[in-house]
């Protein structure tokens, strides 16, 4: 494709720079930086990890004493602030960039406008807001968290046409092919904590780590489990790759509780019980500076964080597939339901995207009464 | 999007007059023809109407005594045989055409090759297979009833993202948004008959005619009414804008039938009971020269006629909405299902399109044993 050289040129491969990280930040977001002098690139930078220096620096550093009149572009408007790292609008300032290109302001609104004031008091030109909404979407996990300190839910399902995800026998391998798997596989990579139900590590032993061609990220396993049925000899458990995150209630088996905690794993208390607070669990977790969470539950759990009103995006995959069974065979989102179709949940800006046969939907719901 | 001058250039104009007359050429097949000399376009047509001209006659009227030397660019192949018009290779002949570009050979095996073979017989320039997968599929209807003398059945859904073509108390009004609903109109213009249940009858009223900004054509109504429980007082009797056929069986009350033939209603007999022979029905409907149906049925009839392997095309179009309600919310195919995933009824060639929010999967249901 033919692409025109100007500013949105190098935004553009500011973003893929931050783009490229995902996953990698953990609560921190994800920012790209291209630096450009006299026609040519002479810098590029991504935040790569919490604590280690931000995209400007990196690309900063790789100018050197070239920087001096140069543009920058940020997908994110530069810190200002001490943190892990030194303010980044300072480093702009003292390397003498001449023109600062913004994507959006920082979300938080203890941060918001002051990095690109601060620029602008010492004479660099600053424009903002090009390709923001691209730049927002990118870090729609830190922005959802800097906000409510909770983690950002994706929702990932595998249903036929029918949306079921089992037949009515319970024969789910498979749904989809493995094209669409190896997505699901970088999806984990690209999150923090990866969440099912008790049941599912039941009846599969899953090990749910990132299994790719490359090597990759291991999410935090996390468990909705109630009553404390998970095993110690279930791979989550023996299989050390990644931490392990129970959520249960205070009705739960002290003497279990003990034992999993013996064997390495997290428990949390998620309220009184029966059933765990989804809402309880998701600020616990987000107390533990997780910031992102990959949902594969079953349909119980899809259900139960959706009525809660828990899940942020939805990435919902299709295959081409009719298996029938009515009511024996499980649907993707089991809940009461609404009475009106005018009260269902929608999901909004959908997009679509074909993985071999199997169809992938993503979209954010909406859910009513929300401003 | 720029495109090259050459052969396929002139097929694709051939191909999409032919695309554009889908619909308005009952049990013919849709044709496109482009006569070209000396670098211009100098003549194009389309088989508008069974028993009018075909494509190749109108592009040549349009030439005049120019079509000598010119090459005929044609989506299929020319007949060769007396039916309701002379045989268009005879024309092209007489014509001096020079060369004929033949996208797809005639699918029926009594005619298949004949034109082509006349055309060579005259030192006619011919060449086969040029966007011969494009102008097949602009046939599918033709290309299935030429071979079994069954209609070609589209089946149509409008579902929520988890498979249900209602809420748990019954309301689907609406389920996607008017962008889609006035493509189903476009899809009803497009198939010479529509086929539901006597419950979508029953429930609704339906007029199911073809309602769009433009003048459109009205398919033939056909009902699948085991119980002859229609009442002559239903728009679909009362309303004559198109034929209305009634599928029910021998044990249907004759009182009942006669009064529905009374109200100008057709009914068939479709095996002895308790439900209607779908299999028969189609056989029945492919006698009286119908080719296409559009299949709007419900989640039961849907399910009967997947079961019957009647279903040659699906355009599912799907919400972006999560309704819930498990067993009592109906799914868009009721049946007892497949006990394993590997069996599921799959669908090929999916395509997807989307219609406002609204998510549009076409596909082909492959049926198990089939070659």
């Amino acid at each position: 494709m033919l692409q025109l050289l100007n500013d949105e040129y190098y935004m553009q491969l500011a973003i893929q720079l931050a783009q490229g990280a995902t996953g990698q930040t953990g609560i921190n977001p994800v920012v790209g930086c291209v630096l450009v002098k006299d026609g040519r690139i002479i810098g590029m930078g991504a935040h790569l990890k919490r604590g280690t220096p931000h995209a400007e620096i990196h690309a900063l550093d790789m100018a050197g004493a070239d920087a001096a009149g140069s543009t920058a572009y940020v997908t994110l408007e530069p810190c200002s602030h001490y943190g892990a790292t030194p303010p980044c609008s300072d480093r702009l300032v003292r390397e003498r960039v001449k023109r600062v290109v913004v994507s959006c302001t920082d979300p938080n609104p203890l941060v918001a406008g002051t990095g690109i004031a601060k620029l602008r008091q010492h004479s660099v030109e600053v424009s903002v807001g090009l390709l923001a909404e691209h730049a927002l979407r990118l870090n729609e996990v830190f922005n959802h968290f800097i906000l409510t300190r909770r983690p950002f839910v994706t929702l990932k399902t595998a249903s036929t046409l029918d949306g079921k995800i089992a037949s009515r026998t319970g024969d789910s391998r498979w749904i989809t092919s493995g094209e669409a798997r190896q997505f699901v596989h970088t999806l984990r990579h690209q999150h923090q904590a990866i969440m099912v139900g008790v049941d599912t590590v039941l009846a599969d032993d899953p090990q749910l780590t990132t299994r790719l061609d490359v090597p990759a990220l291991h999410p935090i396993r996390v468990i909705a489990d109630s009553r404390l049925r998970l095993s110690t000899g279930a791979r989550v458990v023996t299989e050390p790759c990644a931490e392990t995150i129970v959520l249960t209630t205070a009705e739960a088996s002290q003497a279990k509780r003990a034992e999993l905690e013996a064997a390495g794993v997290t428990v949390l208390d998620c309220g009184p019980g029966p059933r765990v607070n989804l809402t309880k669990a998701m600020e616990l977790l987000g107390q533990r500076d997780i910031a992102s969470i990959l949902l594969e539950g079953g349909g119980q759990l899809n259900g139960a964080m959706l009525e809660a009103r828990l899940i942020n995006k939805m990435v919902l995959f299709y295959a081409p597939k009719i298996i029938g069974g009515g009511a024996k065979a499980p649907d993707n989102f089991q809940f009461g339901g609404f009475e009106r179709m005018n009260d269902a949940i929608r999901l909004e800006r959908t997009e679509l995207q074909q993985f071999g046969d199997d169809i992938c939907i993503t979209g954010y719901p909406h859910y009513r009464n929300e401003v």
